[in-house]
C-alpha cells in the first residue's frame, strides 16, 4: 500500500477534529459528526467502549467482559470520514495544535475534544492499588472476579476455621453506586454460591463488609434512599462502617477504625480522580484534578479545545458542578459534536450546553435499587425493573441489548452465574498505574 | 465450622471413586456417579470444563471464554454425593492409593478415574511456545484473539509497505482439524474486518499461511476431504503450505523450509501429547506418551485405576487405537461411571468398552465443513449446518446452547465479531509449560 493512502504527503495525520477517549462522550460526539465532511480522528488507547455501570457484574460472574464492550471501530466503522486509532496521548502542544502520542508521533488537530474520563483515586495510598483493585477496566473486573472465585475454592479445601472464614470475607471500600453494588452482588451470590455448589463451607460464615468513610451510604442521593440502601444491605447480610476511613491494606487484610480485617477479597471503590488532561493542557486542575470549562464546554483561553465528560468541571444551569455519571458524557457529547458540526459547515455558534437530568441511579440487590429524578424517587422492586429497562436500553449496540437482557432474565429466574471461569494464568498484580488511567 | 463436617477425624479427604479432571471424560463419569451412595471427589486445577472444540472461535473473536466453559461446580452442584477440589495433582501413590496434591495434600481413593486430557506438543521446541501459542485453554485462545486484533490495529498506524503486510500475516501450523478451522476463520474475519473497519488496510493485504509437515491437510479424514478443505480454503485465499516442516519460529517470524515468513501472529495446531499420567503411574507411556489400558479402560497391572480420554491408549473392536475425539473421552466416561456403579453398589462385572463412532467432523469456513460417519461423508454447506446443530447440542448447559446458537444467527446473518475486546493489560507471554498442561 502506498503512503499516499494515509492521507497525503505530511507524514503527520491531520483532521479537523480530534477526539481523546472513546467512551460515552467520545463516541457520542463521534458519532453526531458521523457521515458528514469533517475529518474525525478518534484516538483511544484501549480498542473497546466500556459500559462501566455494569462492570460490577462482570466482577460477580454475571457477565463476560465483551457482554458489555464494544470495538470502537464497530461503533463508528459505517461513518467514512472517522478515523480510529488505537495509540496512547502522552502531552497537547497546544501552541502547534498537535497532539502527541507516546511511540513519539504527532496528529494535528483544527478542534480538540478531550473525553479521557476518570480513574480510581487512592488517595495518596497507590500501593493499594495492586490489593485493592477498582473497578474501571475489564482487567480489573476479570482480576476481582478471580480473587473472589478462588477464595471461595481455597475456603472450600481448608481445615483451618478461622482462614476458612477470611477467605469467606469481602471488604468493599466506598459506600458510593459502585461499591453498593458490589456489596450487595457479592453477598447474593455468595450465599447462593455456597449453598448449592460447596460442600464444607455454610453460608452463615459468609462475611461481607461495606466500609463508607463519610456518614452514610450513597451521598449523591437524598437520605431516605440511603437509608432505604443500608436497610436493605443490612438485610442480605453486608455489614456496613460507616464514619470510618480506611488505614491499611494489605494481600490479606483491611485496617479501619482499630480493627484489622482479615479478607480474602478487597474491592475500591472509594473515589474517583480526572484523567491527567489538566496537566497535558498546563492548566489549574479543579477539584478531583477536573478541567475547569465555560458553558459551551471550551477552554476560556482555548476555544478549539472543549473539554467533556469525568475530565471537565462544568457547571449547571444553576451553578453546581455536574456530577461524573455517563449521562452527563454522552449529552455533552452529543452537544459538542453537533456544535462543531454547525461550527464548521455552516460557521455557525451554539446556545450553552444544558444538561438534562435523566434520573440518577443505583442498583442494590437482585430486587431493590434507588432512582433519583431531583424532584421524585423510586426505591425498591420498580426502580429495580427501571434501572434493568434504562440499562439494557443503554447498551449500544442491538446485539447485546438482545443477548444481555436474555441473560438477566435467565439469571434472575434461576440466580445462575455463567461467567465463573478462572483464568488459567491468574493475574495476581493489577495494570500498572499508567495503564489505567484512561 | 467444625472440621468433622470436613469428613470426619481422618485429615486426607477420603472417597469410593476419585476423578482425577473435569473435562468431558472426567464429567461423563461423574454424572454417571451422581446422586447414588457412592462418595465421589473430582480434582481439577481449573474451575471449569472448557468445550475445546469452539476453542477457535474464542481466538477470532466470535465468542467470549465463558460461552463455551462451564463451571465444574455448576455441573456437578446437583449431585450431593459429588465433590469438588480445585487442585494440582503431583504424583499418585499406587501402592498406598492416595493422589498427592501439589500443595502436600493427599486424596486416598478406592478406585481412581484418571482424565486429565491432553496438551500441545512442540516436538522439543518448548521456547516456541512463547511465540507460538496452541488452542487449548482460555488463556491462550485469549492470547491469539489479543494478538491478532494488536497486529491489525498496529498495522493501520504502520507508514512502512513492508511492516503493513508483515503485520497482516498469519501462520497457521498444523493442518489438523484446530489449524484448519483457525485457518478459515482468520481468513474470512480478517477481510471483513478490514474492509468494514480500517481506512488505511487493504483486504488484499492479508495474508494466512496454513503450513503442514506431513503431505496433506485433514489427515485423520479421507482424501476426498482433504482435497475439498484446500480448495476451500484456497478458494478463501488462504496459502497452503504441505510437505514442509517448520524450522523456526521467532517473535516475528516463522521459517519454513527455506522461507522465511515476517508475521504478526503465530498459531500452533500441530500435535498433542497426554497429559503426564505415565510418569505419576510408574508405567512406560505409550505413542504420544499416553498409557495403555485394556478394553475394560484399566491398567492391567492396577484394575483399581482406570485412564480415559486423551490420556488412554485404548484400542477400538478392530485393534486400531481409539482417536483423542471429545466423543471418545465422553462415552469413556460414562462407561467408567457406570461400570464403577455396577461394581461398587452391586458388586458385578461390565462388558468390556465400545466405542461408537458419532462421526468425525472439521469445520473450514463460513459455508463449509466435512463429516466422516466412516461409511459415508458429507461436506460444503450441509456439512456446516450439521456442525452447527451438534456443537450446539453439545454445549452442557441449556442457557449457553441457546446463547451461544443466538449469537451464532446473528453473526452468520450480519458477519459481526462480538468479543473482539483487547485487554488493557496484554498478555505477553503465555501460561508456563506446567500451567497448560491439563
Amino acid at each position: 500500500m502506498s503512503p499516499e493512502r494515509l492521507g497525503g504527503p505530511s507524514p503527520a495525520p491531520r483532521a479537523h477534529v480530534v477526539i481523546l477517549g472513546g467512551g460515552f462522550g467520545g463516541l457520542a460526539c463521534a458519532q453526531a459528526l458521523g457521515n458528514t465532511d469533517i475529518d474525525v480522528i478518534v484516538i483511544d488507547r484501549r480498542n473497546h467502549n466500556l459500559f462501566q455501570p455494569l462492570l460490577y457484574q462482570v466482577a460477580t460472574a454475571a457477565l463476560s467482559p465483551a457482554d458489555i464492550s464494544e470495538p470502537i471501530r464497530r461503533t463508528l466503522g459505517r461513518y467514512r470520514n472517522i478515523r480510529v486509532m488505537l495509540a496512547e496521548v502522552s502531552g497537547i502542544d497546544t501552541a502547534a495544535r498537535a497532539v502527541q502520542i507516546s511511540d513519539g508521533g504527532r496528529v494535528a488537530y483544527e478542534h480538540l475534544v478531550i473525553a479521557t474520563g476518570s480513574e480510581y483515586n487512592y488517595f495518596g495510598n497507590d500501593g493499594w492499588r495492586t490489593w485493592a483493585p477498582g473497578l474501571k477496566t475489564i482487567h480489573e473486573a476479570r482480576l476481582i472476579r478471580q480473587r473472589l472465585l478462588l477464595a471461595f475454592e481455597k475456603a472450600e479445601l481448608s481445615d483451618d476455621p478461622l482462614q476458612k472464614r477470611a477467605l469467606l470475607t469481602t471488604v468493599v471500600i466506598g459506600g458510593g453506586p459502585t461499591g453498593v453494588e458490589m456489596a450487595g452482588a457479592v453477598s447474593e451470590l455468595g450465599r447462593f454460591m455456597i449453598a448449592r455448589d460447596f460442600r464444607s463451607l455454610d453460608p452463615a460464615d459468609l462475611r461481607v463488609v461495606l466500609i463508607e468513610a463519610g456518614p452514610r451510604l450513597l451521598s449523591g442521593f437524598p437520605e431516605n434512599l440511603s437509608d432505604y440502601a443500608a436497610d436493605y444491605l443490612r438485610g442480605i447480610g453486608v455489614e456496613l462502617r460507616t464514619g470510618a476511613p480506611v488505614k491499611d491494606i494489605g494481600p490479606h487484610h483491611v485496617t479501619v477504625g482499630q480493627d484489622r480485617i482479615e479478607t480474602g477479597c478487597v474491592v475500591w471503590g472509594a473515589g474517583v480522580k480526572a484523567s491527567p488532561a489538566a496537566g497535558w493542557l498546563g492548566v489549574e486542575p479543579g477539584p478531583g484534578g477536573r478541567v475547569a470549562v465555560g458553558p459551551d464546554l471550551a477552554l476560556p483561553s482555548h476555544p478549539e479545545i472543549r473539554v467533556i465528560g469525568d475530565t471537565a468541571l462544568a457547571q449547571d444551569a444553576d451553578g453546581s458542578p455536574l456530577p461524573g455519571l455517563a449521562q452527563v458524557a454522552r449529552q455533552q457529547g452529543f452537544y459538542v459534536g453537533k456544535a462543531l458540526r454547525r461550527k464548521l459547515l455552516h460557521n455557525q455558534d451554539s446556545p450553552p450546553f444544558r444538561f438534562r437530568n435523566r434520573g440518577n441511579t443505583a442498583v442494590i440487590g437482585r430486587n431493590a435499587a434507588v432512582f433519583d429524578f431531583g424532584t421524585w424517587q423510586l426505591r425498591g422492586r420498580l426502580a429495580w425493573m427501571l434501572w434493568a429497562i434504562v440499562h439494557v436500553w443503554l447498551l449500544v449496540n442491538f446485539e447485546k441489548r438482545l443477548l444481555v437482557s436474555l441473560q438477566w432474565i435467565w439469571r434472575y429466574t434461576t440466580r445462575q452465574r455463567g461467567a465463573r471461569v478462572i483464568d488459567e494464568s491468574t493475574p495476581q498484580v493489577p495494570a500498572t498505574t499508567q495503564r489505567s488511567e484512561t
